[in-house]
């Protein structure tokens, strides 16, 4: 199907497009922190090729459907993930021979599942954690670093950290979530005093039943918004007031 | 075009990709700061659809190429654009409607020349400053604003100013192009102490031929690489030292 003109019947001369055309697919790299680790949900492939090599959920795109629309079909019909609490585009990869049967142009999607959120998977789904992975299917261990890296560095300059965790949250808790997600450990002072400082994680009038170590109970905190916001949009560069 | 089913024959059941096709085309947002003003490269078009009205370059994806040559291809070829100093993936825009002639999906690109490059234009096409747009055709404001919204995030985190810039500049040139492509002006002083602490620019044993107003003449800096690079990942949640 490479360099396929489109003809559209009925129009003007000159009224047509004239680009080639590709198979598409959407594929999601879905991130959640689970057993303290930022894990990856794949599914192992049963056929060629890449048999056994374990891959992104995913797949084509419709002719009435928006990439975002055919993402969240697939993870909903495939590996029965609903509550994917956000979803961004990452990037659309190119390569002529990224899938041996034909070309196929795929654009990727991170989407973040709160760890207390446990998605029924089918046999052949299971989370891996990120700096663990197993050998993966075509090109897809690029859109899983890409993934990673969008994370990280979003934790640092919005409030992405509501998608990973539950609604309600001591700061411990969300210390190691962070320390997961990051790959090394923060201080749960200096956590507490960036978020709160930024608005974006308030203490609630709640405790936390049982305390650590037998002291007074936890303050439960949650997030401001659940919308993604950027916190800290020109860390150095900031306009006057 | 829509929702053929792509059949490679000689390979085995199974061994096939199912996914609809659809025409794919790449467009580029080159901005650039033209007489102190961020600016965007557009060309009128001539035809139907959206005839008159200013539209990205770009167009379709040879069967053998990737994204980023069919874009710096057609950069070449149609608006002799051939000294982008840097290229970046934006999005890919999959509206079912986005172009009234068929299903066109469309990856768009950033990319930036330095405000002393003159690229030899032809008589369709001409920078306009993105805060005074003309009516522009298809989905193509999407793509500029979100041009404008990388470029002005990415000048406070990495060193993407020096695809803005020419090869040596004193710091007051720096700070007006700068304050062009952010939109307000910054403190030539801030902006100095922010960009040699963080080894982003240098200054070389060269004065400006003319100093201003009589003073003495300025020393001319140069930005250290002139690669991307990300210069402050984690403006808070910093990783232990």
């Amino acid at each position: 199907m490479h360099g396929t003109i489109v003809d559209v019947p009925g129009t003007k001369e000159g009224d047509r497009v004239n680009f080639p055309s590709y198979p598409h697919e959407v594929l999601a790299v879905v991130l959640s922190v689970r057993d303290g680790r930022l894990c990856v949900l794949l599914w192992k492939r049963a056929r060629s090729p890449h048999r056994d090599r374990w891959a992104l959920p995913g797949g084509g795109v419709e002719s009435t459907e928006r990439f975002r629309e055919a993402i969240t079909g697939h993870l909903a019909a495939k590996v029965d993930v609903r509550d994917v609490a956000h979803l961004e585009q990452l990037a659309t990869h190119s390569r002529v021979d990224r899938d041996p049967r034909a070309r196929v142009l795929a654009t990727g999607y991170l989407g973040l599942v709160p760890s207390d959120v446990e998605p029924d998977l089918p046999s052949d789904t299971a989370w891996h954690p990120v700096d663990e992975l197993p050998r993966t299917a075509f090109d897809h261990h690029h859109f899983i670093d890409a993934a990673t890296g969008r994370l990280r560095a979003k934790l640092s300059y919005t409030n992405i950290g509501f998608a990973l965790a539950p609604l309600e949250f001591t700061i411990a808790e969300l210390r190691d979530l962070f320390g997961a997600a990051l790959g090394y450990q923060l201080g749960a002072t200096n956590l507490t005093r960036v978020l709160t400082r930024r608005h974006v994680i308030d203490p609630t009038d709640r405790r936390a039943s049982s305390g650590q170590s037998g002291g007074r109970p936890a303050t439960v905190y949650k997030f401001v918004t659940r919308e993604l916001t950027v916190t800290d949009p020109f860390a150095v560069l900031r306009p006057p007031r």
